[in-house]
């Protein structure tokens, strides 16, 4: 049956696609609206055939069944649609039918919310939680049309479908103005970490109380240390530094060529054996580590998922380039990069070893703030008033820190406008002006012009290839500059929720008084609470400490590339310059 | 009698000075029409009292007389004056009056034409015609209320009144933009020579015919030569090449300072003697050159008289250079530079001196076309094809090369403005957002932070240098590329009128067939007609070749100055930087 839909935003097919170039407005015929993966057979007024984004169209209203009906769904606009991720348990399993694009909380769903429609139901426990909505209109548009990316659950079994779009999505907070070919740079990164509250019923990003109350968990082998270093309470590092390289981008497909991923090659330096990871792996390992580690470790959200393009070269060299941001910073984390998660990732020995591997992460039942029962401080118990203070010290510091990266990011990301736009095309008009005069003077007629003519011809060419440099030049140092920015505002954004973990404990830990007197607790459950306030101080103290050792190390680095690459740069210029100027004779 | 005026434009009073603030809108009572100068007095509403410019006012309509009544004229608006310019032998004499200011064709004017009016009449004849209306508003708006500088004929006494606004104009095609402080250039120099065209009765420039059939006028000494060199016809070079200093402007009045003035030092280099002019007096030279020579050698304007600012030195700079650079022109070129009127400019003895040397220049009568008289080419006779191919070509290259110069003022003006304005902004954001975040990094409390902190703190500033070194840099190299393409501009605009003459000229002799068949002339006459179309066409390719070589000297000159300071300045920005990169600590 073939159902009328009007298309809601342009969509432009890949050439050489199976896809239907579609307007906005247009009326289509829908041929077949299983097709799945978030995409529809349609057929325009020309009778052309080929697949559509679901998103894209809005199905017209003479069709539009009721919820339930086997009809495609009617387009509920703006209505909000429940977020009913606490409602897992209710969701029928469906694990072998393809899954249709998952809504969550997005306000533009097409879907609405009636779990009976079990068939296209995303929301089936063991689901993959895997966003399948492409972003419609502009790629960098404020969001209005954009899939937020929501956090969904663990314990999916593989499920290969419907994430084609995750690969599409990119990692840049820049984007390529029209005019010029500026990058505009600056902050889509996720600015906070997304700590699973529902992992556990009950907890709360207020309710550190579960660690600070809890019995001691019987010690499993897990054991955090941290020391009393030169600078204060810092980590128990690992001899040897973890370090990988992710490479070796390569393009896969499935069904029949329709959906197309690609496939990174990570080569950790302890085994030297490159193992596979498509975007979903990472995203699965941050998900396992943001649960396990982000109450007490800030763990920087993944690159974007923003639409840049299909396949282009450049997308997916970004997308690698910030994957490897991404993994050398954990792998630098003592504590993340030890973890047997962590571990597995980068050294399964095969599809059973991963997959098994995975259960158990996802069956981790150290998450949370629960973290903290592993930590182990050798220190001596620190008072409340201490541990205030020290919470207080770095909440203030890395607040700052977030406004002077931003403001560098600002300043960048102008700047990267203006060495990419306008400044170029000005070295190149100098170079045309130049030019075209020494042309006019050649046709003087007049002898003993090309003393002049050709030097001055060679002086304007200099001036293009000076544009060229400049426009080049943003791509070798400022890139950079920017990027270890960006990472470091993502992982800043990280900090409110680390340091809310310690403040809503120091909360509780001021309550105790009062939790005694009305006997809530007893009064050893409040020397055990201040206690472990102590040690989720250390633990602050220690991540910090491993983020100021690392902020160090990276910005000395950064500035040190940035400034030689300047350097050369101007060097560069002076030494053509330098030449044209020799091309002069002196008279 | 006090009579009320509105304020038409804002005027802000001098410090230190008997000017009264007032502005636009204002009502003031005139306490003094009849200052003179193109001053009122006035007193405002506070009861502050001091003097206005006259063109800034308009008398308020209750007290507008009819014309030719005693009382302030009534403000004409908009209405055209005509030019009596023609008419001065009607004109009263009152040299011993004020004069007001001449509003020449200015629509702008607040003075009605009634010529009864003659206490305040400017028309006087032999008043050495200097304009004093001053600019109102903004001294680079685009012309609406500016005061044309027209040509008042010569043979004016000296009158010393009344040119004080003359000494305040600005010599400049730039103007300083409020932002950034950018100086914008192009284009404001005069495009044309000024052809007297009323000298002599019945000359105009479509009649050459005054020289091509005038019986050879008894030779005087004066005497031009034009001989073949190896380019071609060239003029007679002397020997020793004549240059003067313009130099050490000093500050006169007059009037009990209420009027001040100008005066330069020039001294040439043949009597090392220094001798004083006013702005006024290269006014006159100008004029006299222009006379005599112009028909025959473009004779570029002296900088433009726009008002920049009173005084200031930077104005004063300004035209001190481009007086400088219009008489280093002059004192290049053979012809001008030997004849009589220039000498005396450089190197009159003594008061006496030059005011005999003046009127016996005003008295000239070799002058407009009649200069080819005194012009003598030793090469054979040209055919009219030939003179007419020649003209072309010049034609032709002075056109191409005024489009190739307006391009670079053009293109240099946008860059003048990028570099004076956003780029050193931009940079010194940049090097505030490293102190910035070097400041928030030593807040950190974390030890061994100073190795970062120190470095980082110096790269900013090392950014705030470039800031300055870029804004700096334009008055470095680009002024002089600009100044030197706005000097061939104003050149080049005089060549159409000179090659005008030129063309006018075979015009004439290709009517000479038709002229001797009506015996209009005779047969002799059409041979007399050829040859001095010939010794025209050898002055234009001598003028031209003589514009060559200068050319190649200027544009050799120029662009190696201009490269020679951009490689200093890209080496000093590398060297810079390269300091800031050795700070940092290798890790």
């Amino acid at each position: 049956m073939a159902f009328k839909a009007q298309v809601l935003y342009d969509f432009t097919a890949e050439p050489g696609n199976v896809e239907l170039t579609v307007k906005e407005g247009e009326t289509i015929t829908v041929t077949n609206a299983n097709i799945g993966g978030g995409w529809i057979e349609a057929q325009n007024s020309r009778g052309e055939t080929g697949l559509v984004p679901e998103d894209y169209i809005e199905y017209s209203n003479q069709f539009s069944g009721t919820a339930g009906t086997a009809a495609p769904p009617a387009n509920v606009g703006n209505a909000a649609v429940p977020d009913l991720s606490f409602f897992d348990e209710f969701a029928p399993t469906s694990t072998s039918a393809p899954k249709q694009a998952s809504n969550g909380n997005d306000p533009w769903s097409v879907w609405n919310s009636d779990p009976s429609r079990s068939s296209n139901n995303n929301w089936a426990p063991n689901a993959e939680g895997n966003q399948t909505g492409r972003n419609a209109a502009e790629p960098w548009s404020s969001g209005t049309h954009s899939h937020p990316q929501a956090y969904q659950g663990p314990g999916a079994e593989d499920d290969e479908w419907d994430d084609e779009w995750d690969e599409m999505k990119s990692t840049s907070g820049y984007s390529e103005p029209g005019e010029g070919g500026a990058i505009q740079r600056g902050g889509t990164h996720a600015s906070s970490m997304k700590i699973s509250l529902n992992k556990f019923p009950g907890f709360s990003k207020s309710g550190p109380e579960l660690f600070l109350l809890c019995k001691q968990a019987a010690k499993g082998k897990e054991k955090i240390s941290i020391y009393l270093g030169e600078v204060g309470p810092v980590w128990f590092y690992p001899e040897a530094q973890l370090d990988c390289i992710v490479a070796d981008p390569k393009k896969g497909s499935k069904m029949y060529g329709l959906k197309s991923y690609i496939e990174y090659q990570i080569t950790p330096n302890t085994t030297n054996r490159p193992v596979n990871h498509r975007y979903k792996h990472f995203d699965w390992l941050y998900e396992r580590l943001l649960d396990k580690f982000g109450s007490a470790i800030p763990i920087p959200s993944l690159p974007d998922k923003q639409v840049t393009g299909r396949f282009e070269e450049e997308f997916i060299k970004m997308r690698m380039e910030r994957l490897q941001g991404w993994m050398t910073r954990m792998c630098r984390h003592p504590v993340v990069s030890s973890s047997e998660v962590f571990q597995l990732f980068l050294s399964y020995k095969d599809e059973k070893d991963w997959k098994t591997g995975k259960r158990k992460a996802e069956k981790d039942e150290t998450v949370g703030v629960m973290i903290f029962t592993t930590i182990e401080a050798e220190a001596p118990d620190l008072d409340l008033a201490e541990v205030e203070q020290k919470c207080e010290q770095f909440s203030r510091f890395t607040k700052a820190m977030d406004d002077g990266v931003k403001e560098i990011l600002t300043v960048g990301n102008e700047h990267w406008k203006r060495c990419t736009g306008p400044l170029p095309k000005e070295y190149q008009r100098i170079g045309k002006a130049f030019q075209n005069l020494s042309s006019v003077f050649t046709s003087s007629g007049y002898q003993g012009e090309a003393t002049l003519t050709d030097a001055m011809t060679a002086a304007g060419k200099t001036y293009e290839e000076i544009a060229q440099i400049v426009a080049e030049q943003p791509k070798k140092d400022l890139h950079f500059l920017m990027e270890t920015n960006n990472e470091y505002k993502g992982l800043l954004g990280c900090f409110p929720d680390t340091i809310g973990v310690h403040k809503a404990a120091i909360d509780k830990v001021k309550e105790a008084d009062k939790l005694v007197n009305t006997n809530k607790i007893t009064a050893q459950d409040k020397v055990t609470m201040a206690k472990r306030a102590s040690t989720m101080s250390y633990a602050l103290q220690a991540e910090m400490n491993h983020f100021h050792s690392n902020r160090i190390y990276d910005y000395n680095r950064v500035m040190q590339q940035y400034l030689e690459e300047q350097v050369k740069f101007y060097e560069t210029i002076a030494a053509k310059l330098r030449h044209a100027h020799s091309q002069f004779t002196t008279m």
